[in-house]
């Protein structure tokens, strides 16, 4: 197993993974939600896609041994481990920085939006556009009528999920900054996560 | 009320909606699911999007009264009526040729995806990218497990929605072709929709 390599509290990180190469990432905390991007290393129009994803896996819950498809419906990752009761989020969008001012904060706030691009652009690779992300440990319930809640993880502290890489891609991750609204922990302190090459 | 404007069978269609106008989309036999895309007129990479629809309306089911929201999260066009039950899918991708091809169909079947960018490029606008659709009438329950469900519309023939443009939009729409699982009926036959500007 590699070094553990930080995904700062608030910020966001993007790395290369080669096809067969599996990458770890750890909710040190067990209270984090890390968005988790992965685009296509040399077509960044094809990218994991969370509409595409459901229909591939038949529900909205990815599951140790899901291949996690793309925009034209073929895996970039399968899901091999997870360590968490296996509650993550693929139904909301990035926060942004419009998410932020419709909830009444200054401007400026950090958001996953932008730490996605900032993380891309810092090793070269740019998107075409922000996909709607992976939310790995976000805990947003659906109830019989439709309606969704906003809830803190479920994981504990270490918990981990291990994806590997089914092409050659770009995986990026932000440890969300969401402070306002639970999703991040009942104290709503965004805290760092991290991950390993493995 | 104006005159009434066919969907085709496994076709699309596309129109420019004006600020403050309505249309009327009609399940004209109470069995087809319309897919239904809107784009701001002025700036093509902004339209509406199922993941922060979601966010905005704190759900997967929009109702009467709720404003849908673009990818910059501000309002597109306001579902003003709906006279079915309200079972629409927000979740699952339009349907292209890849899904078919994984289906088992020979290349060449008609899907809604195509039925988009035709239709746009009928009225001389492109789109970026091909958004995750409101599924109108499209019945996909989220078990209490996540598993997700392909049901007929629960809709009852004439039922309709009525959309009013909040910004100057490109609506389409496409009547989707799905004839492998049964969301168009259990006779898996699709059929023509209607619209109304009104």
């Amino acid at each position: 197993m590699g070094a553990l390599i930080e995904i700062p509290a608030r910020g966001g990180t993007a790395v290369h993974l080669d096809r067969g190469r599996s990458i770890k990432v750890i909710n040190t905390h067990g209270t984090q939600v890390v968005d988790t991007w992965a685009f296509n290393r040399d077509e960044p129009a094809e990218f994991l896609s969370m509409e595409h994803l459901r229909v591939a896996i038949g529900g909205i819950f990815p599951k140790p041994g899901d291949a996690l498809v793309t925009n034209r419906r073929r895996p970039i990752v399968t899901l091999i481990e997870d360590t968490s009761p296996g509650i993550h989020d693929t139904l909301l969008a990035a926060c942004d920085a419009h998410r932020y001012r419709l909830l009444g904060c200054p401007e400026g706030h950090a958001n996953c939006t932008d730490n996605l691009h900032a993380a891309l652009g810092r090793i070269g690779f740019a998107a075409p556009e922000t996909p709607s992300p992976l939310n790995l440990w976000m805990n947003i319930p659906v109830g019989a009528d439709g309606t969704v809640d906003y809830l803190p993880p479920v994981a504990r502290p270490g918990d981990y999920v291990v994806l590997r890489a089914e092409i050659d891609a770009v995986i990026a991750f932000s440890a969300c900054p969401q402070d306002m609204v639970p999703i991040n922990g009942e104290a709503c302190i965004p805290v760092e996560a991290h991950f390993t090459f493995i």
